[in-house]
């Protein structure tokens, strides 16, 4: 049985023990808000039963992601045709794990796919995910590197090699090296594409595994095989307990695109999607934009969460502007903060190299901790248990100087701890920001001070003067 | 005749015409606004007369601050006690100016501090303020850096030892080297710090002005002489067509303060204020938290916005979480995105060494931008002239894979063409993170793609499932 199918018959797994635990909630609440679909924790079948024989098991290893809990954060890692080395993503996996990701995604498409997510996954001690499309397409396990080949035409060759079955395969050869959580572009149907036709874009698809899915439907003419298959789909999703992610391979990514026909058209198509899936016993999220400007943040939320029904929503970025390539971190930071305080549960973490490159070790730091920021500041909007308290907590050792505290409860103590020393003060207690006139220090000298040295009358004057 | 009074009598000044060309609004337009008291272009006379002079003007030299205006940027420098060398804030100057911000605040408190107003202003091209009551309690222009003093104590000594007439006088200084806009703390009044006592803070009071004025308040039993002779301040402010901005000594340092009783009697008190000014032909701004929670940024906007009369509102951050030092160009970026979308007018950077040290000149730069990304989103959003079609033309040479376009367009290009230095890819025209399979390159391959080579019948049955 899947974890969908344990809660919906009142049956708790030891997952969802972990997850209450980790999250201050009572067991039941996350076995109810699973059964509705308004929650769920990603954890394939044979990675668990892997995860189960170690000792002790990672605390990290799974993560609830929905309604009332701790907004969590995606890091995606992966190689690319340009850099296919897994040692650097080996390391960035250690980088995002160190920097608080809750999740992370490999979304390789350089060098030998199969091996790399192999190794990432051994290796991993969070919630793991991937998009199967990118090995359906690239096919074989060594796509070659060209150097000098006519831009797109090979891979457009993949594309059109590709096959439905193929698809499906590579989700079960997937599912079986235990992936917890998929994004499968089930939703990029003719009709949705048809849409985009009329209502042309400024920044087009942005959706790589919705522009393969599209540019594949346009060279065959046929259906996306992940809608006309989604019953197979599901059935693999079923028997590993696989949580699937509805992609929007339709997401603006442009400002100017936001919220056009293409964008809710494939977002109605998810809507039924979820409730065929959360029927069939498979836990399902739905993904959601993209560049998205600041003022239909919230109307976006909203509306995926209404159609959905509740389901977990996944959003990238949204990034408030386009204009900021090398800052995407914090463009998706403004953008993360608002559609969580308005009911995104999932932040798919932007780094600094987004729209410029594949991110080096230090984005995927940055990114992950930007990420971690917007989902801390609208936890304490949205009264998640536990989030206020860490700030208030922080700003009493704040005020009492101790420099100690604040570090090792710092959202990066690493960072904090680096800054501080590169820029002294010759002050035992203050930074070197305000030295002598640290606030703090003034207002802790209180009791030491003279009280007025004035003569009385000169005193009620003063007072007189206050009371107007 | 100051700005604000020949606005009143109908007249426009050169500053006025500034303004209008470069947010593409009427000369008219600018005056109202800046006649109702919702607009402010900080010029002191004195340094206006010595700008005529140059030939050309340079063109931010004067910035409008105010309803429908593009939100702007401050960014603060200047000394410390353990970093006092004049040589790192000239070049932070620099930076914050390449940066693109709109003004800057010296706020020395280290070294001879008239001397390095007097070299920064000569060096400045955009808004200058200060903060004269740090120059007023530190006194003498030689302040020593004491090696092991008992900590606080030299500093309790000299707040105690200044008087109002000394703030007045260096008020006075200040505006005679052509200072542009001030920040007076005139609204920490005996009857406010009573209202603190009343009701304890986590952070206490973190405004440095603040706390030097109620340290004073306390030792010498008197009410805040900026309070007591506003009228004073007001005259000289009027006789150099100074801009004040009325600081927020009561300011939250700590999210669990936002929202208070002493902040709030505080803007009651700016509110009286700035009424008093504008009717003494002095512009005014209101300066804003602080660390707020995301869910009350929209409200303590718009209340100060409501209580005083549509003055230009000045925030620092807001910092929608106290725990990420070392990233509060981050946490301030979400918050001032927030806030100046709810309509304020005018962002104060933080930058990645808020609460840590005195920033360095990559901080200043980091800071400026995170500023300016959340400035220019929330103009967006706010339907600002000119501020989409920004975005919208990026997008257009994004989506075509012109590069030198989308760096010469981003909003930092130096670090967008550095960035994509470090991550090249083998392909042309994508990037390292796509390579071949970039959605750009995929769509622009359409009119060479090979259409369908399916029978007729095959397509058929597809588009019959596709119209289910």
């Amino acid at each position: 049985m899947t974890q969908l199918e344990l809660a919906k018959q009142g049956k708790s797994s030891d997952q969802m023990q972990l997850v209450a635990r980790a999250e201050h909630q009572e067991v039941a609440f996350i076995r109810e808000m699973l059964a509705s679909g308004q929650l769920v924790i990603p954890s394939n079948k044979i990675r668990w039963e892997k995860v189960c024989k170690l000792d002790p098991i990672p605390p990290c290893i799974v993560c609830g992601i929905g309604k009332e809990l701790r907004t969590k954060v995606n890091a995606n890692i992966g190689t690319s045709s340009d850099y296919s080395a897994i040692e650097g993503e080996l390391n960035k996996l250690k980088v995002a794990e160190e920097a608080g990701t809750d999740a992370v995604m490999d979304l390789s498409t350089g060098g030998d796919i199969a091996a790399i997510r192999r190794k990432l996954l051994s290796e991993c001690n969070v919630s793991f995910g991937t998009v199967p499309i990118y090995e359906a397409v690239l096919n074989s396990s060594h796509h070659p590197v060209r150097e000098k080949s006519s831009p797109g035409h090979d891979i457009c060759h993949s594309i059109e090699e590709m096959t439905g079955d193929r698809i499906l395969e590579v989700i079960e050869d997937q599912a079986r090296d235990g992936v917890d959580f998929m994004t499968v572009h089930c939703g990029v149907t003719q009709s949705v594409l048809a849409e985009l036709e009329k209502q042309p874009r400024v920044g087009g698809m942005v959706s790589r595994g919705g522009v393969i899915l599209a540019t594949w439907m346009r060279l065959h003419q046929k259906e996306n095989p992940l809608y006309e298959r989604f019953d197979e789909v599901l059935e693999i999703a079923r028997n590993y307990d696989i949580t699937l992610s509805l992609g929007d391979g339709l997401r603006p990514g442009a400002l100017a695109d936001s919220f056009d026909r293409a964008q809710i058209g494939e977002l109605m198509v998810l809507s039924h999607l979820a409730r065929r899936a959360q029927e069939a016993g498979v836990q399902v999220m739905i993904e959601g934009p993209g560049h998205v400007p600041l003022d239909q943040i919230e109307a976006q939320v909203r509306l995926a969460k209404s159609v959905c029904h509740g389901a977990p929503f996944y959003v990238l970025g949204p990034l408030v502007t386009d204009i900021a390539p090398g800052y995407d971190h914090i463009t998706s930071a403004i953008g993360g903060a608002l559609a969580a305080w308005a009911g995104a549960d999932f932040l798919c973490y932007v780094t600094p190299m987004e729209h410029l490159g594949l991110p080096t070790e230090s984005d995927v730091r940055e990114g992950v901790i930007a990420a971690r920021i917007a989902g801390h500041a609208a936890d304490i909007a949205k009264g998640v248990k536990g989030a206020a308290e860490q700030d208030k907590q922080f700003s009493l050792w704040r005020r009492q100087c101790n420099w100690d505290k604040q570090i090792e409860l710092a959202l990066d103590p690493k960072k904090a701890a680096e800054a501080r020393q590169t820029r002294q003060s010759h002050t035992e207690t203050a930074c070197s920001m305000c030295g002598e006139i640290c606030v703090y220090t003034l207002a802790n000298l209180k009791p030491q001070v003279a009280p007025t040295r004035l003569p009385a009358r000169q005193v009620k004057s003063v007072k007189s003067v206050a009371r107007d």
